[in-house]
C-alpha cells in the first residue's frame, strides 16, 4: 500500500519522452539500463539528421544503436508517413551511467522505444521494462538472464516488463515469488511492443507533431 | 579574519566567465579540478558551432564532455529560447593540467556549468565546487570519493560544494570538522544546480547577449 | 669577451618573426626547445584558417599546440581585434628536430609566442627562452626541470628566461653559478609573458597588418 519503495536502481520516477527503460544482465545479476534520446540541436526543415550516441558502449551496442536508429525511420515512416521527425533530427542517445562499459545486443527493443517516445513525444509509462535484440525487420530475438532481469526489475519499481516471444519458456519457469507482482508480456516483434507501449498515442496528433 | 589561505590547488582567486571547479578523486586523494570554456573564434551569424576538448581526457571524461555539450545546448533552448550562442558557437573545453591524466564521469555538471557560464557571460563564484555526473535529461547521479573531494574543496578555499542527491547520506556521515566553514547542497537534477550557480543571472540580459 | 659561444643547442642567431626558443626537461638533462610557426600558403581574404603540427610530439604535446591555437586566436581578438590574420591563416607549426620525440605540457607560453610571433610579424629576441604550461584563459602553470632548463639555456646563450609564478621557489633555490648572467622573469599569466617579449610591437602598425 502507499507508494513504490524505489531504490537506487531507478532514476526517473516520471519519464520524460525519449526515456526508456531496459534491463540489463551482469556478473553482478540484472540491473535496470536507462536509454535516454534527446535533440541535440533545434530541430528545423533544415537540420540535419544524425545519431551520436555515449554511455561507454561496447561494439555490439553501438551496432544496437544503429539498428534501432534505422528500425525506427522505417517504422515511422511505415506507420506515420506524415510525421517528418527523424529527417531533420539530430539525436543524442545515452545509456547512464557513463563509468560503467556496456555491451550486447540486448537493448535493441529499448533503444527503438526511446527513439520512438521522442519522435512521437510520448513518454513510456515509468513502471515498463524491456528486453530484447532487434532484428532490422523488427523481429524481436531471445535474450540471456530473463530471471536476474526480472528480479531488477522488480526492484526498480516496475509492474509489467516486456520480453522476446523465445524467453516465454524462461518466463514460465521463474518462481512465483519473482512473478508475483510483475505483468509479463512476450513479443515477437517490435509491433508487439508498440501496441504495449504506445497504445494511447493520439495517431492524429503524432502525424501532424513535426 | 583576513583572506582564505589559498593552495596551489586553486588557480583562480576570481572566475571569468567560461571557468567551474569540479572535484576529483585520485588514488592520492581529492584534487580540483577545472574546467574551462572559450571561444575559439569570433562568435557571427556565420561561424559554426562544435566543440573540441583537451586536457588528456579518457574515453568516460570525452563522452562526459559530449553529453554536457548535448545538455547545455537543450537547457538553453529551453529555458533562454531566444540566446543564439550555441547555434553558433565554436568552443573549445580544456581541463588543466595537461600532463595529468583524467577520466570519469563525475565532472558532468561541471563542465555543464563551464559552458552554461559562457553562454549567459556570467561568471561561476570562486567559493563553489561541483561535482556529479549528468545525464542527457539533466539528472545528476552519485559519485564516489565525497569524502576526498570536500577536503580538497576546503584546501582551495571553497565554501560551498554541490553534490548529487544520492550522496546525501554520504555528506551526513561526514566528520564535523571537514564539514565546518563547507556549506554542502545537494542536487536532484541539474536545475537544482544552476539556480545555486546562476541565481543572479539577469534573464532579459541573458536572453539577449548573442 | 667577444660573442658568446653557441653550442648545437642553438640553432637561430637571429630568429625570424614565427620563432621561439622553449626549453626541454628529458632523461639527459635540459635542452632548448624550439617552435617555429610558418603560414602553410599564401594570406588571402578566401584562405582558410587551420593549424598543421609536426615534430614527433606526442599526444599531450598535441593538445598543448590545440591550447596554444585556441589563446593566441582569443588573445589577437581581444588585443588586436583588428588584425585578422588568424582568420584566414592556414598555419603550421612545428619542433625541430623531427626524429626526437616530445611530450608535455610545458612548450605552452613558447607555442603561443611563436603564433603571436607569427601574427605580429614581430621577431622574438633570440635571447630570451621561456617554459610554461598555458591554460585556455591565459593561466601559466608550474612545470619541472626548471634547474635543468636554466643550465641549458645558458649553454644556449640565453640571457633571459621566462618561467612560471608557481616556480619561483624553485629559482630561488638555484645556485649563484647557474643563475650568473640569467636574469629570471616569473609570470602569472600569459599576459606577463606578452610584455616582455612584445614590449615593442608598434600596436598601430600590428592592427592593420593583416
Amino acid at each position: 500500500v502507499g507508494p513504490p519503495v524505489f531504490t537506487s536502481d531507478r532514476l526517473y520516477e516520471v519519464t520524460p519522452p525519449g526515456i526508456a527503460m531496459g534491463l540489463a544482465w551482469t556478473s553482478m545479476g540484472g540491473a535496470s539500463l536507462y536509454v535516454e534520446s534527446i535533440l541535440e540541436s533545434l530541430l528545423t526543415s533544415s537540420s540535419k539528421a544524425g545519431l551520436q550516441r555515449t554511455g561507454h558502449l561496447g561494439d555490439v551496442m553501438k551496432e544496437s544503436t544503429t539498428i534501432a536508429y534505422t528500425y525506427a525511420k522505417a517504422f515511422m515512416h511505415k506507420t506515420f508517413p506524415e510525421n517528418r521527425f527523424f529527417e531533420h533530427a539530430k539525436l543524442h542517445l545515452h545509456c547512464p551511467e557513463g563509468a560503467v562499459p556496456k555491451d550486447g545486443p540486448s537493448a535493441g527493443i529499448t533503444m527503438t522505444t526511446s527513439l520512438l517516445s521522442l519522435a512521437l513525444d510520448h513518454p513510456v509509462e515509468a513502471t515498463v521494462a524491456m528486453t530484447g535484440e532487434l532484428t532490422l525487420t523488427g523481429k524481436v530475438l531471445k535474450i540471456g538472464g530473463l530471471r536476474e532481469k526480472a528480479v531488477a526489475a522488480k526492484r526498480s519499481g516496475i509492474t509489467t516488463i516486456i520480453f522476446p516471444k523465445g524467453n516465454e519458456s524462461d518466463w514460465e519457469e521463474l518462481p512465483a515469488n519473482i512473478k508475483d507482482g510483475l505483468t509479463g508480456i512476450s513479443a515477437d516483434w517490435y509491433s508487439d511492443v508498440f501496441k504495449v507501449i504506445f497504445a494511447s498515442v493520439d495517431e492524429k496528433k503524432a502525424k501532424h507533431l513535426w
